[in-house]
């Protein structure tokens, strides 16, 4: 965050950019949405799966909240009901939430509503970008990063979230029957490259760099390292069905003791979305059902089915300081979902590959605070300290984010039962 | 059912008949969706309540089931998949059934899918009504009566369903704004009228009515009864509150076990769709909250609050025997679906008033076969038998039913913890 | 209850015939629980079964609620905190209740001081019937006749409950090994016997008979019976068999909806404490595991299993008037607890066989009020009344009730889908 | 564990020295259960605390199958079922456990019966540790030392199970009453101890140490500090009141989203075993009821109370790796089992105070393997290694834990919503 206020001229420069920006985030959700008829848009077939038009006003009230009403004097809310329907779970608000659980059970506002209460929040950012007091404007800039980052999450959200309303429906629909596929193939060879150990760095420095980061990316701070391997790719479904048909899903010697109780209670004996039908393996897709692709990375795994591979394999998951220390100075490229595959696909090339894109990799880190880690005061606050408990570090990004959100530091957490995201993993080593 | 064969004529002169009544049915479904709009069409907020959707094309699926595979020679289903989507809990067709709890979880078919759907089936309905073989003809008059009554039984499920939906969203959206509203009032005094005791009958004459009724309501049978009075109309929403205010929600001396059980789970202290706003009281209603009207029927009330009032007043429910041996010779005319209103009415007139329509009544019989009942065999079979048991008879129909679907000896049948039908009660004592 | 003061001598005569069958009664809760270690005393294996403790220590209470604290001037309660550990469920004692299904979870009291507990009633009932007032004699004159009665059910509890909790050991151990055993063998043919219909009376006659009744069995009333035929029998296990292997519990179209549900959430496919080893079919006893004996009528069943037979066979389960009309005037005779085989035998002679003891008959009818029925005032009215909604009635007694505690008036009430009871069936049919 | 083969002089000499500490720790268990009655034994009030009985047969269980079997040749099992019976949760022993939520059902096998199976085991691993065969003994000695550290862990848990069941009790009778107590006081003052960052070692040394540690505590590994600060004691009754006056339960802001979940769901408002009377706070010990002593070290509390309390007070936990770190070269002494308080005693000396013994310490640190970490092969690998997932870390014993059971690097972990065990925290601080 800039410190010295800034003039007019730098104002109104920055604020062109800021706002081409925002308009073409919020135009990439709406875009996503445009496969969906309007029966779509009300599904929750799932408690962690939120309804498409949930999404489409959850950051509309975001930047309400956030923006508008603390900083664009004489601004109406569109609704005022929508802070109570939308927001999704901050205490410090005071409005209160809509049970999350029941987001699917509301058809009233209607879709076209929603799109309404899209466009009057443009409008109102549009202008106050123009109208920004310049002793704002610090921190209009820095919420505005958030409001970016936040709605690009739920882009990702929108996608993973239609897949699995979808996966539900017995009818299988397809999302985008247009989608390109991959040739089926057999996985590319693995490969091990090793690391010294050491002192090194991790976290995001947020006081010298310029881009963006979420607060719980910081501070940068000094950690030490085993010496290690990592795998140069994920593991594939080709691989992963070895561990079936050596009947990974019936040993319980390979699974975390939560993860067995997991996979009994639910009657799990494959990734989610895979169905055999005639003896083969066929996978849910965001174009319908298709032949399972032995060469591309697995996906939709627990942590719990990622472990119990490693375990099977004689290896572990790499913790996410080993895989930010081998991701520095790797170039952010990869498949994301600015390439329209919004699947997963095959390795290619050489050297440390599909780092970022594809699937997020789950790493054997809980998700915790680095030492020194404060959350900002208020409402805001809320966003990643809280659920410091309990959940595992993914790193990466997948084939549902946009590629200019994530980064070498980008810290994303879920539960390790949690299987509907783009979840994948690579295998590491200990090397001493 | 007729045991000869029908002439031609004959069957062309019923068949324009049965046609018409088809095409007044089927269209009133769609009538009653028309305030909707799309989002609302899929919505399932408790298990006990069906998306519209659903009951549009459930409906459809019925005779398709029961009608078209088995009398139109080569009829094709709409879709392969639907006879197990729209059936609902019948075991013996074979096909099995979605989960009722996830009707609200599926985007596709669409409604226009579901119009189409209907529309398939109207169009070979009306062929099998033109082309039936008249050996079938028995078979298909009567199945088509059941049809009939179950449309019309689901039309009722449409109003009270979409109460339900619309009552959960907090913006408590209205069905109809421009429905008609009673003027509100204190209501009118309660008489007792006395019947003297004996042997009596009750149940339909399957064999010599010609109007259609269900096998439930058969046979007709001797029963003897004690003297008793019955008030000469429903409790009202004005001496409820009476019960309310002496606390008759808090004091467990007046209540059945189990209800006494159900009220502290779900913390139930009034009527569902009650609520108290700055200390008056409002119900939601299919225009909307509305503030509640004393001189109206009580509405929206489970067996055990019907029950605890009853033990509250110093008196009891009416058995169905009662119910209907005092019903026996009253003219079926009340407040129904056709007349508009869709709410419960004050009562006016004299004698025994508004033993139809207006409110479902409960009464004190638990729902068993009556003497020498027996099922019909097949998947039809399941129709009423199987429910004989854990539930309690409703009489007269309600503001929600058809006038032309209800019968003196009509039994519906519920839970005694439901509440989300237009449900309320009349007072009856023993005299002897 | 009579109506005119007793005299001293009346009083002291009664005194003591009263009070040598409450030592009688109170000295067989202790017999039953002789054959127990300390450690069997305290299990509550599922919710409804109670320790054997709390029974004993129950049973005490009730007098010490319903006797002494009223009518026993200067009485001292044993512990101040008994009347919460040991009240059932009497909302209207004001003292509250321990959670029923935590019945389990108190080790303290002690067994010694439940002893310890009862020993102190059982002095101040004694002087209790020594020092009566005479103007109290009447009510407790009628409360002791409760207060026997009670403690004679939860005798029979005793009994069932032991089986439950022991039944739910792996090692299945024995209550007394030493009990005797019907020899194995082939059922005795079934005959069975028709019954006139008309106008007839069930129910107790309160006012005129002398003998013990609760309310729930008044008023005596007129019915009206269909002509109807009687098995001769209860079904037996043999029977039972043939409906298992002709694939009973798999077929939907036999049962009840509700019961059906709860066959498949519960995995039923055979009555309770049935186990097949080896291919043959044992059945846990007091006695432990045994053979299963073909002779024997079947017990341990719902009343949805009861009535899925009935369905297979082509019969029904009769009405509890259709039973109590049968039994009139049959002698209250068959194998009871004072028996001493604590399980059902094979039937033996002829005419209406096993009426009484052997097992609880299952019938038709709902648990619900009589004509004219009204509780008694205050928590005493909580005994029966409160429980006349979703249970089904049971005629008859079994081998785990007393002889002198049956009556052919006598309701018993379950809900469907309770099975650890002795519970059997006959089969009926309407025959007009 | 040694690598060359000891001679007999060597075994016998260790053998001896074995003996006597397995008679000590044998009889120490049993000592624990000597203040209950039988009725005591097979409490199971909730699921995590196992019944007395339990605990003193799964131990015995444990030597039977890790060292008897495989080591005594002609050793017989007490009781074949008991394998089934007293496996905790080893799923590869083959023979199945008895669910853990069902411990407190099993009446048989008796307290006497189960104290039979214990001196059954004691003769054998008597036998055992005379005749064991040279080539086993690396094996006898290593399982010995995981044996003896199994059966101080579950004397552990005797004592916080006990204290559990007995709170359930509403008479919260007392353990034992002779219980001695610290005077009831002010907390002493607060210091805060600074410590240097850098590259520090944490965890045991396997192959150097003589001393008995767990697979969990290896391998000894390097890692980096930021400087931090350490307060000399842990948080104590006194101040944890004022965070509850502060209305620390009741603001959502201190709290980690799950806890408050947690703290909502089961309405926690104070550490357990808290009750405020007539306005003034007692806490259950297992003396029975007493005031609560401000000067006491706060205990049972979950890791979220932990938490949220460092939050309110503008800290945090310390790492699991600091305090390790801080603890190194601390001798080990404190408040233990040893003692005969059985409860915390508030702080007393200078410097780093109660690190160990009187309560673990909740770390902010997940409980995941550390570096190069490997399970052992076989059933024994499932002790400590297959619960590496949403657990955390405490430190440093308890007051019911066993003096010399304790270690610096000792790991013990729980779920963050559990607080039956003596769990407090300690305050930390990042300084750099």
């Amino acid at each position: 965050m800039r410190k010295t206020r800034p003039t007019q001229d730098e104002m109104d420069a920055a604020a062109a950019k800021l706002l081409a920006r925002f308009t073409r985030i919020r135009q990439f959700s709406e875009q996503l949405c445009e496969p969906l008829v309007i029966e779509d848009y009300g599904l929750q077939t799932v408690i962690e799966a939120s309804p498409p038009k949930w999404h489409l006003a959850h950051v509309s009230w975001f930047y309400e909240t956030f923006l508008l009403r603390p900083f664009l004097p004489g601004y109406e809310v569109f609704h005022p009901r929508f802070e109570y329907l939308f927001n999704s779970y901050y205490e410090q608000t005071g409005a209160g939430f809509w049970p999350r659980q029941e987001r699917g059970l509301l058809s009233r506002p209607t879709v076209a509503e929603v799109y309404d209460y899209r466009h009057h929040v443009d409008a109102a950012m549009a202008r106050l970008l123009c109208e920004c007091a310049s002793s704002d404007w610090a921190q209009v800039e820095m919420r505005l990063g958030i409001g970016f980052s936040h709605e690009q999450q739920h882009q990702e959200l929108l996608v993973t979230d239609i897949k699995r309303h979808f996966a539900h429906n017995p009818l299988r629909p397809a999302y985008r029957a247009d989608l390109p596929m991959s040739p089926i193939g057999d996985p590319e060879p693995l490969s091990w490259l090793s690391f010294d150990g050491g002192v090194t760095e991790i976290g995001l420095n947020a006081a010298g760099d310029d881009a963006f980061g979420f607060d719980n990316e910081c501070p940068r701070h000094r950690v030490f390292l085993e010496p290690f391997a990592l795998a140069d790719r994920p593991v594939t479904n080709g691989e992963f069905l070895e561990f079936i048909r050596d009947g990974g899903y019936g040993d319980s010697a390979l699974w975390l003791s939560d993860g067995w109780a997991e996979l009994r209670q639910r009657g799990w004996c494959a990734p989610l979305y895979w169905e055999q039908h005639d003896g083969a393996w066929q996978t849910m897709t965001l174009a319908g059902m298709r032949p399972l692709n032995p060469a591309e990375p697995v996906c939709h795994l627990s942590y719990y089915e990622a472990d119990a591979f490693a375990t099977w394999a004689g290896k572990r998951l790499p913790t996410e300081t080993e895989w930010e220390h081998a991701a520095s100075g790797v170039a952010i490229a990869g498949n994301f979902v600015d390439d329209g595959w919004l699947h997963p696909r095959p390795a290619a090339g050489q050297g440390l590959r599909q780092l970022f894109g594809d699937v997020w990799e789950w790493t054997g880190s809980a998700y915790l605070p680095y030492p020194g880690y404060r959350p900002p005061a208020g409402a805001l606050g809320e966003y990643n300290g809280k659920f410091m408990c309990n959940q595992m570090v993914l790193r990466g990004g997948s084939c549902a984010t946009s590629r200019d959100h994530i980064r070498t530091t980008y810290r994303n957490f879920f539960y390790p039962y949690e299987r509907w995201q783009f979840t994948g993993f690579r295998l590491a080593e200990t090397t001493s």
